[in-house]
């Protein structure tokens, strides 16, 4: 049983992390949620929206842990990052694909996880519209999970949970509007901090999501004032 | 084949890694060095050692890479980072132990090798004297060679080599006599910054491991002075 168990919610502050989080909510875990910064274009937006996420269903900082992994900004290889990809691609990879970027956030909420006896790790990914990043697929959290086994203590016992990984945008907003989560305090755009642009994949797909659900997403987007 | 090809080398400043460094020099690859702080006791320290040995083998700052992730300190969980472990222990690992520490700093060396293109990562872990750290197996190396294969993009391939894997730490020094390696520049202990402690755990391995190779260590230890 879930119940009443630690659990530790990766939250970015976008629409897929947001309903995530309630979903475990919903399941009656005791929740700790982690956000990281990687030196993405939009970071100090999707701090905000993670703080405010956090608020709103009143988790506190002893539950809260951010972390700044802004090497990965270093190491660069993706537009995500403001940085080109120096090496030859042969693959449909998109170019917003952050190298490994999962497994270097999945690894600290596993450290956090077995200090404070939790779990449970849920991260929103989805295989569905955005199956194009290797580090997005059930089947790398399955290793990853043997990863843990073998990487712990030998007491230490943690899952990793994706509630949305066969979920379209669609199937999150129709979600979302079930549970009842705040959509105007989360961020999906990849560029802008303002006004969302509407024109990044990460807009694209939100936009897509909410008009095939029918349902009027309340953020502002500057392409369509 | 191995030579030539770009390889990042873990290197901590202890004498572990300043031997794996060696032998991965040996085998004629490109070497990449990278070093991770994470707000251990001797972090300065090693800090310096790690400059004085990318210095040793002429290693330039375009083929290093210096990390920190000081959040490992912030979650605490080891004697290592200075603080305790609240949770309860019915198990035989150290209580040096940190909570999953070699899967984050491998995922940062996986995303620094996906970008830069190298082949292969070497650490220099070693089940035989320390045994006790589950993420110092060979078994945790071979499944997260997994997790690299399905987290990567299809074309990235990245082998993790483990050469010290099977030596006791008199293996070590002997192999390090034979490959002329700088020990005077290594740092093993875990408490001290000045003269090593000669006491800790760690000291005690190095001290056994070179009297037992009937070799003299050429670093000065507090307690013995």
């Amino acid at each position: 049983m879930i119940k009443n168990k630690k659990a530790i919610v990766l939250v970015s502050g976008g629409m897929d992390s947001l309903l995530t989080l309630a979903i475990a909510i919903k399941q009656d875990v005791e929740p700790y949620t982690l956000h990281v910064n990687y030196g993405q274009n939009t970071q100090q937006k999707e701090l905000k929206a993670y703080k405010n996420i956090n608020n709103y269903y009143n988790i506190g900082a002893e539950r809260s842990l951010i972390v700044d992994i802004d090497y990965l900004k270093k190491i660069g290889g993706s537009t995500l990052l403001g940085t080109s990809f120096n090496i030859k691609k042969n693959d449909k990879i998109p170019n917003s694909y952050v190298p490994f970027r999962n497994a270097n956030i999945l690894s600290i909420a596993v450290s956090w996880a077995e200090v404070i006896g939790a779990n449970y790790i849920f991260i929103g990914a989805s295989e569905v519209d955005f199956s194009g990043y290797p580090d997005c697929r059930r089947e790398f959290f399955d290793v990853f999970e043997k990863t843990i086994e073998l990487g712990t203590r030998p007491d230490t016992k943690i899952k990793i949970l994706t509630p949305l990984i066969s979920m379209t945008k669609e199937d999150i907003v129709r979600k979302g509007v079930e549970l009842d989560i705040p959509f105007e305090l989360s961020w999906s755009c990849y560029y802008n901090e303002e006004y969302a642009c509407g024109e990044c994949p990460s807009c694209k797909l939100r936009i897509n999501g909410f008009k095939k659900a029918k349902v009027n997403d309340p953020i502002k987007y500057s392409s369509i004032l």
